[in-house]
């Protein structure tokens, strides 16, 4: 079976940096899989993407060696089973809350005997190669959203569930849960407070954890506080910010302009 | 009918800030339709985008009041009916050699007796207004592209030409055409100077002229040139440049860690 | 944000005009958002449209300013949450039976505190305005249908739930419910005495209650009964009447012709 | 080869009751072939209607025995051919301005020795059966469009052609090529006039026209006058029309009542 | 309404040759119900198919008289009611471990009094019949999938659930459950006695059992065993080894040249 | 740039084998680049393939390093040129019937200035590498196909075309040219004639020749004749076939049992 890029980087130490879909569009993905990140990760949850373009969008990622993960709008167990036999080599779970929906993420997520997921990965095996039922319960990374006021209460048991890989901060929602305003890049203690929980809590289960950030500088600094997958923005959210700048320095550049001689 | 924001600007002495998509989702136009752009252009002919998927963008452009324009991969009289009756309200005509190019082009996208456009707006009517076909000629944009030694060198046929709008160059292709070196945002000589010509020739046709260019500043610097629309790259391409510098910036990041504290 | 028209009516005290989608196509959409309605809504239950079409049908409505609704096929938390995501203004859901799943319903559409609702409204924000997060919970409409023996009977719980806006009433179904047949446009006694039934309860509740039919001359009716919102069957079923009329009117208008002289 | 009915009709003398999709989604499609049409016709041209669109439609219409047709965009050999071999059993194409445009028509839309279409009938074949390639020139029907004054004043060469088995009469565009005002269900005399001239060039050279209408009525009167296909709007149209009559009788019948003891 | 053709050969004793689709492409549905089996399954678990394309599979299958029949991912009342409304004649559904899963499934499969499926059946009825919503449920087929250690000790409960039409095994996950090797076409003798105690339930309570196999040959030894319905691979798998073995003739046919006279 | 193995292949005199999608699924197209074919060709001539789903099997073929190709419909300028910037790494374009087309196909398919290709290589250059503008010429592959009549006679002129790399035989149309019947691994002593007119022409220019062919055992043969690439029907044709087969096997197994014993 094709390896898991992102296990090797965490075996060496090193973090991952993991691009983000929300346009729902394989070219969209084809780009995102050029620009240097380490894997990226289709969003079915915020994103506007359904599972046939998902499917699409691991085809693209598929053309180089970058890693296809996939966020799944809920605990689906239908969904769940549909993006891994489509070749998802990593499952983003949203809202997970204590370890019993930590046990059905896992359960959904693998093969007998560790869980039900059921046998027939049509494109999964072409993708990951002819053993990958022998071998995908090791490869797959499942990962756990801890974002919810619950959750982070009970974040050692959701890590330590069996089947669980690593988990996955979304700082809007925890921000949310928390009373405080919910916001990417936050300097809000109470939340930065909640990070260094969940960060102990995944060093003691020996599992990595990522988090969703607004830039690059503060997903540098969160590497140094303990993320071992870090996010920046989404495809879309990207272009939204750039273009914008474009535009904004056009008008302005002409704004000053004296145009009267035109 | 709905009026078209580029003849309103053109006759206010400004310039049109204009985006362009290579991206084939309906998303993607909407949310560079957010990015404060004049119009934005659905690129059929070098973007990987077809006639289905452009008029999903044309909806979505639609949501917003900037003007939609596309530009169709080749002077072919059926798409350019179907992208105005689709609701386009400026085409951009791909390599276009002399007056006879440009006659055909204005006939095909004009109703008669200007030209030869069939009728039957079946969205266009929606989007414009009952009195579309009354008004189309009078607010369609027609922008005929002048990238090749001929064109270059009939410039003032194809620009006084009946139905003709303006010109849009397309700047990789002329220098190609040129022997120089294909690049956006060029300093060639040789380049620079097909510019001032044809910018004179519009000039003295009393007709606007636009321009794609690789960066905000060099926008600028074209606009005060004597360009009267500018594009900046396309949706991928901006994309592509942002999102690989913030991957760059979070492994440059990284990299200056001592990460043995892991 | 982009304030709820339909609020707006409501306050007023008037009845909403809702058009009906089952045709996939954003175009069907658009000409719908072209006939008058003050809201149209994308049927996802028994419409034969999935979620990657709704988008763009909400995007084809968002061209105009009619309201753009969805009715969910399920009570199913990521769906519910991924159509609010994608810019719904309102969310219709089938078989809500007693208090508890009108409770889940309204949970899965509100922001904490008042709900679990995920942040990420990726296109919401776009076509509601930068202060969506803020305001989403009161401009959002959650109706709840009440369509079964049980939702019936449970109709006070249901509409007394914190987050339920308003009622909306399936009448095929509730006459299946209540042994009779089914039918648009009833004139079943028990059918009727159940409409008067919810109205009251609506009415002591202080919450709209809309109904589905299949004629304007029974819309009208029923909003002179005590409907604040009324559908017409969908733009598959008028279209299909229409047509099936026109050809009616040619077959049997030839038919009365001497074609012996042909 | 499944036979052709329309031939069947216009050889037992009888007219053709033709549907018309400008709305790309096949179900519309299907919707349209249970109203009662003797064929529907995918607009290629004005619809909103490209290829993969197109077979979709085929395949829809052919869940009946209604006969699959289309018009294309242009006289485009490529795509004539496309839509053949995906199983139209009939083409209607645009602007044939003289004998010249017809010979070129046929021949692309027939197999040799009569023309030059190439083989390989991919879904036609099993949509017409095994011994399609054999039959395809005596099946197929291809119409060509009279709509300009070069058209008008050739319509004897045209209708004439070898291979050319009909005419289609588009009364918009003919309006508007003779000074006319365009419009469906002219009372224009000029219009009617040339509307005659066609109809006599068709009966010398033993061949059917049909019309496009606004109206059954006036598509019935059609018929009298000599044509023995017509057409009626369009899916599109028809449920413009049809949903917006339902709204302004919901929004009368509201506005006609005292809605102050509300 | 169109009767269920599955139905009619189980009663006279017969055994259903049922094909299988895991290509997201109405054309290949459509090759698939040219090829002479008697239904069509659009497999949603495991094909990379989902509601959409589903829909358009349904469509092409229906140019046929071959029976629509689905595979739905999961135990989900909202999908299996939108691929019954579709138009599907039979749902298979995964993973049914005992009378609570089965009732749950025939529930969700069947309108009142039997099931609480909700009603408006908007593409079935165009497809059935305009009594569709009257004899659906004694038309449609609803098959439990019997494929875990449960349900294998179950059978008994869950083909004596009132609705539930027939057992569909899955070998693969059946063999997995039971600590065996997953395969097709198996000659393991755990496996082998499951089918015998599914078939012998299924005898017992007068209800047709089915099976999915890797080869017609293995499949016909099955209907001898005692399977009512037999599927081979799926569109993919056939196509894979079928083109395979195409490409090792040439190479090997190659390979025995001797290409030194080129 | 990303080498072109044909080349390769072809350097080393060896022979392509080539496969062919005329299902338009990027799921098919990725099943057929798992299957052992050196190339896989996109015919969006006579397969039911368009431009967009052309991309999505171009992306799927690129998941591997089988080398991307494409037929076009027609020769059509704005269509090759499309193809060529979405990533085919071959062209091939029907019904070249002299110098002059020839002429034409390799202008359109080369930058200049051995031709008049427009910049703009938006997905082409992410797949073929940075410096992709500057080998294309060298490394993409013209095939001009010779199956007309006056293509045979004029074959010397068409591969002696600059910018044509090889020709490719479609054996169906040039039979119907010459007058046989139409048919896949002809023994037609006419037929088989014309392709030893055709291999001579090619070696005389030092240039390959491929054929479309109906089995491996036909496609060794021609290879062994003096073809240097072959196809074997389309995936859909493989399907057809040998789906057919297996139920004709399961209906002969089971029509020979005494069934009398159910």
């Amino acid at each position: 079976m094709r390896p898991n890029k992102i296990r090797e980087i965490w075996k060496q130490g090193g973090a991952v940096a993991n691009g983000w879909l929300a346009t729902p569009a394989a070219f969209s993905a084809e780009v995102m899989a050029h620009c240097g990140w380490d894997s990226v990760t289709v969003d079915m949850q915020h994103g506007l993407i359904d599972y046939q373009v998902a499917v699409s969008q691991f085809q693209a990622i598929s053309t180089t060696d970058v890693v296809p993960m996939v966020r799944v709008p809920w605990l689906d167990a239908g969904l769940i089973m549909k993006v891994l036999d489509a070749g998802a080599y990593g499952v983003i779970c949203p809202m997970i809350n204590n370890g019993n929906d930590a046990r059905m993420f896992a359960h959904y997520a693998s093969y007998p005997p560790l869980g039900t997921r059921s046998f027939g990965p049509v494109r999964a095996s072409i993708y990951g190669g002819a053993d990958y039922t022998d071998k995908a319960n090791d490869e797959i990374i499942r990962m756990a959203m801890v974002e919810t006021k619950e959750g982070l209460e009970k974040v050692d048991e959701i890590v330590n569930t069996d089947g669980i890989d690593a988990i996955y901060v979304g700082p809007n929602d925890l921000a949310n849960a928390l009373g405080q305003r919910p916001t990417l890049d936050t300097e809000n203690e109470v939340v930065l407070r909640a990070f260094e929980t969940i960060i102990k809590a995944c060093r003691s289960a020996g599992k990595p954890v990522g988090l969703h950030n607004g830039s690059a500088a503060y997903a540098v600094r969160m590497i140094k506080m303990g993320f071992q997958l870090v996010t920046v923005q989404s495809d879309a959210g990207i272009l939204k910010n750039a273009a914008s700048s474009i535009v904004a320095e056009i008008k302005g550049g002409v704004a000053k302009l004296d145009t009267s001689s035109y």
